[in-house]
């Protein structure tokens, strides 16, 4: 059913939850990548990471309805199940796990979870609903696979913070690990909404990366003040082709909340939309005596 | 450290965690009974009962500050952890774990388990915020505790639908059983907030079951309209002493909507104030052809 060269793809609940009971009696740790698919390089560097860190790596494949707004773009989210089996395979993960929506959430579905602060902040305002939605569809995918570790990256940190809050709070015993940011060449954050780019707006995209440096050269400088760095940004970003600034923030990087002056290591994060594209990217800034 | 004749006793949600994982390891079964404490018989039938379901038998006695309302009896609700533990010891508990609320819900604690539909029925109105405090307390535990087999009373129907709800919808593989309410020789559902009754409350508080009974009695005469059904209950309890009664509702026991005729197994479920304590009570109507 299950050997090293090959993958299984399995796609009911029943049958995942099935394949994790034999896997956890038999004493193999299972890591775990959740994903939406449309793999990039981005994804596969949680995969190399996750290949480390289990006796088996598996990785859901689910665009899950209920992190998108009704003005979102789940319909149009780009899918391509064969390519990403390929592509899983080629970094040695055991099991893809793509589930359908209509058993993950069935008539009578009703249950939430959902972070009181954590939500509020960066991209929380412009989506709501989003952040239920995904501790909601992780809690689900942690019960079904029941992994001993899970990757998720640094680019979605909001993300990242609110599922470490939300394993701490719910006492699930799972560690989870973020992985750094993968980037093109120019310095943008690989995403899977950047296949929606024209080639003029691929261009304005590179100013969230570059944002984010030059910050951190202000502070190199000694420009501390959050308001100086955002304004930075602002100025630079919106001074390209087809962009609107979602949010500019300089914040803590653990609540999340507003800071006035960058004194220790400290998450500046944005999102813009480009053309009718919403990209984000963030950094750790640190300030030199660090 | 864990003996057959013993009981363990454990505070902190590390060796819980740890205890629950050296079982498992072992392959045994758990089966759980979670509690408020200040046990009486109807606690001592889930457990009679979880005993033959697992190898393992663990209950949980913790009093959870979540699911109290402001102006409800948190302060006052009845402790006596040695008691408990001696009563548990008596039906063959292995381990009780009597965390702290504060090693529950740290400071930053922010992580909520709520359900959409279920909680606006019957206690939820006049209980804002309890289910969502059951249900969180209850994933906690479960993550805690790792049963795979799990214990409501049926006194506490909502609950209990609420609890088999959420266990679907967020996938975990846990059986909930319910077992049956357990009463006083006059038919009062055994309750821990008995204890706050006087003598004349006491006496009272046995309309409760009694107009249930009479609802059942009523049927069996071809009287199936809900209305008719409620209104007589309504009559009959609003005749005692001390009582004020919060609902009297006739439902579906899954949706917990209500039905306007008694058609099939029925839910009759009402909750009354007697004095200044709330007590609730339920039973499955069924009607004739049945």
């Amino acid at each position: 059913m299950h050997a090293e060269a090959n993958i299984l793809t399995i796609s009911t609940i029943d049958q995942m939850q099935q394949e994790s009971a034999r896997l956890l009696d038999a004493g193999k740790t299972i890591a775990f990548v959740p994903t939406m698919g449309w793999l990039h390089e981005g994804h596969l560097a949680l995969m190399r990471e996750g290949r480390k860190h289990g006796d088996t790596l598996i990785v859901s494949i689910f665009v899950n309805p209920t992190q998108f707004g009704p003005t979102e773009d789940f319909q149009d989210y780009p899918r391509d199940l064969d390519r990403d089996v390929t592509l899983a395979k080629s970094v040695g993960v055991d099991v893809i796990f793509a589930p359908e929506a209509k058993a993950m959430y069935d008539k009578a579905y009703q249950t939430h979870v959902d972070l009181e602060m954590l939500p509020r902040h960066l991209c929380g305002p412009s989506r709501p609903g989003h952040f239920r939605g995904v501790a909601t569809v992780v809690t689900k995918l942690f019960n079904i696979v029941r992994p001993q570790v899970a990757f998720f990256g640094e680019k979605d940190y909001q993300q990242l913070v609110i599922i470490r809050r939300m394993v701490r709070d719910l006492n699930l015993d799972i560690r989870v690990i973020g992985v750094p940011t993968v980037r093109e060449s120019d310095g943008l954050a690989m995403s899977s909404r950047n296949t929606y780019l024209s080639e003029e707006e691929r261009r304005s995209a590179r100013s969230l990366f570059q944002s984010l440096q030059q910050a951190q050269d202000s502070l190199a400088e000694g420009i501390t003040v959050a308001g100086e760095l955002i304004h930075g940004a602002s100025e630079f970003i919106g001074s390209k082709p087809h962009v609107q600034i979602d949010y500019i923030a300089i914040c803590d990087p653990e609540t999340l909340e507003d800071v006035d002056r960058v004194e220790g290591p400290t998450l500046m994060a944005l999102a813009v939309r480009v053309g009718k594209t919403r990209l984000i990217d963030n950094a750790i800034l640190k300030p030199m005596e660090d």
